[in-house]
């Protein structure tokens, strides 16, 4: 689903803004550390988290990542969201997924959460959209 | 509505990502320009635009705002927005808002806009949620 152009994004040090739905409908947004597996993005949040309350009623979800080096180049992928509750799963792919944005910190980070319950969360896309944007004045279609 | 240091993050070049949602009430994301102007956020976009066609059927939005120089710091902001349709007072706006992020080629930039209509779009906060987070290893209380 993801073009090698998007994966190579997906692959860059950045985060993914993520909405999902709360109770009454409207969105709610988080900023979340996520890698790309097989074409799902996979996070990891507390299984007592909001985000976690509102995927459970409604597991629709839009994320936006964008290149770090370009702000006008992102990816919005709209689709559901998998929760997997395997609290030791969740800490073992913890470290991959800080290893993109704290390196060989990353051990002890996971080895450091509390011993609240976490999940994964996998992201499977049903719409992926890639905006390679730039600077205006630099040519770039605009938004605006 | 907004703190001291919301308000100062608000005023850093930084972008909006803004979801809104689409007929079937999932959400939708978009990356966009914005300045905050006496607690609302002002933002531009064509009128036959999927945002503003979105924002008539239901008008509740959330913004995440992230600090340019420390993504581990930012704020959510629920609430609705109003549709200005007033394509006039959108191109003037555009000038004052191109300018946080493209300086003295903001005066160009509106002036090629396109013919197509544009509206203001202005985010009326009804919950903000300041996010101070710093990296991991540094401290940080964390998200995951």
């Amino acid at each position: 689903m993801f073009s090698e152009d998007v994966r190579r994004l997906l692959g860059k040090q950045a985060f993914a803004r993520l909405a999902t739905l709360l109770p009454d409908g409207s969105p709610q947004m988080t900023v979340m550390w996520f890698r790309e597996v097989d074409g799902v993005l996979r996070m990891i949040t507390p299984a007592g988290s909001r985000k976690v309350a509102n995927l459970e009623r409604d597991n629709r979800v839009a994320v936006i990542v964008e290149d770090p080096e370009n702000p006008y180049h992102f990816v919005e992928i709209r689709g559901h969201i998998e929760i997997i509750r395997d609290d030791a799963a969740a800490r073992v792919e913890m470290v991959p997924i800080a290893e993109r944005y704290i390196g060989d910190k990353a051990e002890a980070f996971a080895g450091a959460l509390s011993d609240a319950p976490r999940v994964i969360l996998e992201i499977h896309p049903r719409k992926v959209l890639h905006r390679p944007g730039r600077k205006p004045g630099s040519g770039a279609a605009s938004n605006h």
